[in-house]
């Protein structure tokens, strides 16, 4: 019984929550806080949880420097490193930070070589482009094999990943916007694997499109939109697709179209659904 | 520029990305991995935030015992107040345990007066039933006022609040399930408040339901749901409405379905939205 009643309508009777042998929580389940009350009830204060793996952030590029150094011209702050720290904390891994390295092959073979044997999983950004700046995906085929290099896909095609001693090696690409969608599509779905778990459920809205999004054919393009309220309607702003780094669209966004790879794009005014990763804007108060 | 560059098309332009006092980050936005990024991006490595609420939880209840305490007969785990301080803690806010009180309108009031001069919000728990064990609405009319006490809501019709030196007293029922809905429908709107913000969008889904669910008229209900996937349709199952004590409601339910004021009920086979907070379970790997 929870508190004094007045009939016997409300008297539990033993068993009538859990019976004995019964499962409480499932394995993979992420503990939330009714699953905390509910093995509170039990009088149960600690559960065997899953090691949070280790995730190794490896950042490429000779013009890299860190957060809240003094800025030189030429050099840019890694900002892909900092959100990816963020990221990782947000799906239950530990990130684990490998530095920067230059532009250099050899260099670059020695610290994933290393990260492997520290981490679960090791991502790598920048030097990912196919052609001339294919240093990371060179340095994974000289210490074990690239699996997939090139995507198609649109913002993200020199995403890949490779397999080095037995751990799985992402290499996305440099540009935080790029980095972002390479991570939430590969990235985070390995975590949740070794996790034992699988992902939260994504809020998606249906809105109407202010003007008309192109995609490229045979390419699977993902678009950054601004999702306002309007009444009792949505309006979807798509934000500009070419610029992969323009980090504004980081901010400014708070939901993601994806344009599937046999659709040639959507027209202005067409009702479509988008995923929301941040909340709606109110046109009133803007 | 990010990385090296091949073309004039991939250079970027001074102020192509943020101009100078353009706003990046709006107040009252939940800091995300993707505005760590941004923010990076802009060498900006520490920004001025809301003060976290402190959110008082007094236990009232004569039969609550403490987690992790030797259980004796009649004696129930203050399962309420661990479910809650998570809660607090997962929207922004600082649980402060205000302790376990007996069922005693001057110890309950003396602890309300005490939580109102450290806390920003306080939430008691039990002795909110209309009649006999309406102990909290008295303590709190004895210090201040009851300005809500029963909702023609079910579960939740003890749940209330009053305003005590100019402090927002929520009163919760002691039963965890009615609780967590009495959080979610008022703490969590008053948390983001004084954060200065909103709820992040909450995902939705539309399923088939197994069994007819009746309402009570002029009674919003609040039914627990498990929803399965079924290839490529939801089937959502609710749980039992009866014994807002059960517990196993908490773990077994991954959504919430709310039937208005207005409506009668749904039909077995009906198709409706529910709110979804838990994964969804794929009924092949059950």
């Amino acid at each position: 019984m929870y508190k004094p009643v007045h009939s016997f309508q409300n008297v539990s009777r033993r068993g009538e929550d859990f019976k004995v042998g019964e499962l409480i929580v499932r394995r993979g389940t992420r503990i939330k806080p009714w699953h905390i009350g509910a093995l509170a009830s039990l009088n149960i204060d600690r559960v065997k949880v899953f090691l949070k793996p280790k995730i190794g952030i490896l950042s490429t590029g000779s013009e890299l420097v860190e957060l809240e150094s003094e800025l030189k011209p030429g050099k840019i702050v890694n900002s892909s490193k900092t959100m990816l720290k963020a990221l990782i904390n947000s799906c239950g891994g530990v990130p684990v930070d490998l530095g920067i390295v230059e532009d250099d092959v050899k260099q670059i073979a020695d610290k994933i070589e290393e990260g492997t044997k520290n981490c679960d999983i090791l991502i790598t950004t920048g030097g990912t482009s196919i052609g001339r700046g294919d240093l990371v995906p060179t340095a994974v085929n000289l210490l074990g094999k690239v699996l997939v290099h090139g995507l198609a896909m649109r913002s993200g095609k020199p995403t890949g990943f490779g397999l080095v001693k037995e751990k799985l090696v992402f290499m996305l690409s440099g540009f935080p916007v790029v980095a972002l969608i390479g991570f939430n599509l590969f990235v985070k779905p390995a975590i949740n694997s070794l996790l034992c778990t699988t992902s939260e459920p994504s809020p998606r809205i249906v809105g109407r499109l202010t003007r008309r999004v192109a995609s490229l054919s045979a390419m699977r393009s993902c678009v950054r939109v601004k999702v306002v309220r309007s009444g009792d309607s949505y309006i979807v702003e798509p934000l500009r697709l070419t610029g992969s780094g323009l980090i504004s669209t980081l901010t400014e966004a708070n939901g993601l179209l994806v344009i599937p790879e046999n659709i040639e794009g959507y027209d202005e005014g067409e009702e479509i659904e988008v995923e929301l990763f941040d909340p709606v804007i109110n046109i009133e108060i803007e």
